[in-house]
């Protein structure tokens, strides 16, 4: 797994995507950094269960399809 | 703004939300965390520009709506 510190540079934090399916289960936290001065586009890190952060692609489907299952599920359940 | 340590226990990290919406310019990034064993609701905790770090609603539409844009966006944008 492309680990976050490899490609790390002051501009961008992610230098290269995990491109194997994160289940659920294996996730501690998301983070989303929206595209800004620093970096021309939005990036996504994952903090595992295991304590390793990787770079999740924002483009990618299941990438975007978890964030919401996290979101959408908290929101079903609580009303 | 209710800071994140105010309401800081050994489970869950929020404990008081924000009510006012977060415009996405003070926007530096938004913290997804599922929930799990230590907290029985998802938390999303948001950094803003100032370094001032927040907790948001998961219930909230406008956060949902907040975290997907921040992503869709991205996506439309790259294909």
């Amino acid at each position: 797994m492309p680990a976050l510190g490899k490609g790390y540079n002051s501009h961008c934090l992610c230098f290269e995507f995990e491109s194997r399916v994160i289940p659920q289960e294996r996730l501690r936290s998301v983070e989303i950094l929206p595209r800004g001065p620093h970096c021309s586009s939005t990036e996504i890190v994952a903090r595992l269960v295991t304590g390793e952060k990787i770079c999740l692609n924002p483009s990618a489907t299941w990438v975007r399809r978890l964030v919401r299952y996290v979101i959408e599920k908290e929101a079903l359940q609580r009303g």
